[in-house]
């Protein structure tokens, strides 16, 4: 099997051709949310980024096994001294539920946010807090090969003795003497032997309430080791793509690493991917600057394929900036591509052919999609789509049947199978009736022109102005679409 | 806190009024889907009667912790022998898949099965496979109590043993001579010390995938621990109501029984419910038989509103007989009780009163919920609901505002939040489109009518009857209904 696709490996710091382990079957790894509250903006573009790579892959053939987790324990308040509340356990405090209690409300929420965006869901999502035995076994693993010590019914990762050996560093390009330096100003962990070193397993205090036993301690295991553990029970030692959030490069993909290697001597990981950030009006995202935003929020003003369609307009990998401005402006362009589809069904086709042109617009696509997910390309491609579509429309262009199939391709199966924009009028029986029953008033409305009854044709194009939708007349008839 | 409450106790043999252990908190453990398959027909009849137990509950004024589980693990094909292959693994291996794949594939079309029948989400969904530590203490615990035996590697539960000192059977009534006499024929494992002992943690054979550490072997646990480690987890050594069907009765819940007594020397559940069967044309449903339904299956032939009314209609405790005809007479009266909600609002308010009796109604459908959560009686005192506002409508009684807002609650409250039957028309944004866009038909129809353009307003009408919208012109004006 062969592909043309090229990605790029945070770990080479390079675009590299993609070649799967055991083709035609591709293990793809992707650092899923911590469920403590609602998603905000932040979890709409790692989501929305390898959800296109998963859909892409399979577009190409691949068998996919794509493994999400949710992170329910482990994730500690202070990220950089490990220390302080689980964030779930505290939540739960505050709302005075079972810490599973907040787990299942928010993942529940995480779960309807991601279908609203259309996001797929993933093969396995597996959660963290079910997973603490194969993490002990790793942990144990670690220990066994020296890569870790034991303090008081903790254990650390010793990074110091990592180095002797391996390269500890390498996908953040953060080196040891500069790590060092960093973290001395910290409080940290007394236990530790060196600052940088990083839990992977804590032994609970008295009031912690996620807890198992462990041959160290009860307990609970480090943030980093559920991906480490998860990743490879699912995917196997060794395995394709691992995808998340460039925030997460370090250090939680580094010690990630950093554990697969300690563990079994060996890299677990091909290709590291990372997404790069949201900044609103420029600035970065974040509760203390008031500018954090929950996609249920969003979603009163936007539709989630507005914010899909925005997302998908940049590269994953540069940063984009969110303003409402620049969401109109998504939302306008979107509107545009549904009004196309919604003409090409009734595209008049004649012998006359644009093959060369359409053939070579399809394949700019693929290119642009091989060319390391290139969203905003194969978009722009797609709107010479739209500008041929109105054309023809227009009388202007025409085209025959072997260009009408590879638009019909270009917008089915790319627009809505790939990058997953569900046009609302494919969307439901319910939908329909609402096109139907336009349909009967545009009809109805034809009629009384005829009859030259203009009163009541001015009347229902004005009601249904009111209701959002818009009538255009042309010479081809009436058609319509939602303001 | 006080309630009128009863329900009928499976280990008692009796209707007793509930009293929570620590009002207004309520834990009520249900036992969930072994997810190996697409939902059927049979799995749609507990969770109902459990979601009406759970929004009652709350509309009682408790707060409701609802812990619902998924088995994932130790689900034998064999049950009475507990030997064959695990049912998930056996599915994983047909399908080519990993075996968390086929979970959640299965798990994924349960939870879109039960939102399409408006079951409400539990608050904790814990997984088995995410649960082995915890079983695995229950387990030690037992064995450390000498209720338990160790063979190769397996833990069996020792029932002669236990009933030395308690009594095995007291859920289902069955007696240990009996057991011992209907299970002797059976192959069994030969390392049971009598062939009625049930497996707690069984090795695993070389080729079994789902496996784990533990003191004992590489295995993993017998199916009946998950809901004893589970509910005692997230609900406490003793909490108030265990639900699940009346199949489950033996040996599955008298197995929780008799670990959990023997883990801590108390009984755990104050009450247990079990909800009847589901027949077929007066048959057992079963895929011998082949009438075997999916609810995928199902919901192409009948809404699911339809089903959830149909087996509301019954007592969750009669085995309830499902065909073509009682269905169709289900979808019948549901609608009435929709239109007579879509009628409702523009109800003619008076000052004369039938306070009594629409008082005495919502009274009835009180009790009847405090019997035992008995929706066949409440429902049939909704009907005589549906002809006050039909009557009222009709001109032929009159009501004030106090009975408007007493049949605004049972109809709201009651039909919607409780009994769970959403109407569609008062579903989504795009169903009021849907409705708008009818209003402006009748009013331009209406206009035709003035104008005594009867062909137009022929038109309309026939033409929304052809999309299932059916008019019915009256003195007060023109109402609509879906056919």
């Amino acid at each position: 099997m062969e592909n043309k696709l090229s990605i790029y490996n945070s770990l080479s710091h390079k675009k590299e051709l993609f070649k799967p382990i055991n083709p035609p079957f591709v293990g793809l790894y992707v650092c899923g949310p911590t469920v403590y509250s609602d998603s905000h903006l932040g979890h709409a573009r790692p989501f929305i980024t390898f959800d296109i790579l998963f859909r892409y892959l399979k577009y190409l053939g691949y068998k996919v096994r794509y493994v999400r987790n949710i992170t329910d324990v482990g994730h500690l308040e202070n990220e950089a001294t490990e220390e302080g509340e689980d964030k779930i356990a505290k939540k739960a405090h505050l709302e005075n539920l079972e810490p599973m209690e907040v787990v299942q409300k928010y993942m529940n929420s995480f779960h309807y946010n991601m279908a609203q965006l259309n996001v797929s869901l993933p093969s396995i999502e597996p959660q963290a807090s079910g997973h603490i035995i194969e993490q002990q076994q790793l942990i144990a693993k670690i220990l066994k090969n020296g890569f870790a010590y034991e303090k008081n019914g903790s254990v650390y990762f010793d990074i110091e003795e990592y180095s002797k050996k391996y390269k500890y560093g390498k996908l953040s390009g953060r080196v040891l003497d500069e790590l060092l330096e960093n973290t001395r100003e910290l409080e940290g962990s007394k236990e530790k032997k060196n600052s940088f070193d990083f839990a992977l397993w804590k032994k609970a205090t008295p009031d912690h309430i996620m807890r198992w036993p462990s041959e160290w301690s009860e307990g609970f295991p480090g943030w980093h080791m559920e991906c480490s553990a998860m990743s490879v029970k699912y995917l196997g030692n060794k395995f394709d793509i691992h995808g998340g959030g460039m925030d997460l490069m370090f250090p939680h993909h580094e010690c990630e690493i950093a554990q697969n290697i300690a563990a079994t001597g060996e890299e677990s990981v091909n290709y590291w991917m990372h997404n790069n950030m949201i900044t609103i009006n420029g600035q970065k995202m974040a509760r203390s600057l008031g500018n954090f935003i929950t996609l249920n929020d969003l979603f009163k003003s936007y539709n989630p394929m507005v914010i899909r369609f925005f997302i998908l307009q940049a590269h994953y990998r540069s940063t984009l900036d969110f303003s409402d401005e620049a969401l109109k402006a998504a939302e306008k362009g979107l509107n545009k591509i549904f009004s196309a589809m919604k003409i090409m069904p009734k595209l008049k086709v004649t012998d006359s052919s644009n093959k060369d042109y359409v053939k070579a617009l399809k394949l700019r696509i693929d290119l642009a999609m091989d060319d390391d997910l290139s969203t905003p390309q194969a978009i722009a491609h797609i709107f010479d789509g739209v500008r041929l579509i109105n054309s023809v429309n227009e009388g202007h262009l025409s085209i025959d049947d072997t260009d009408f199939k590879i638009l019909n391709e270009i917008f089915f199966k790319f627009v809505i199978d790939i990058l997953g924009l569900k046009p609302e009028i494919f969307k439901s029986t319910d939908d329909q009736l609402d096109e139907k029953l336009i349909e009967l008033l545009i009809n109805i409305r034809l009629e009384a022109r005829t009859k030259k009854d203009f009163s009541t044709s001015d009347a229902i194009r004005n009601q249904l102005l009111r209701l959002g939708i818009i009538l255009n007349d042309t010479k081809e008839g009436t058609s319509w679409e939602r303001s």
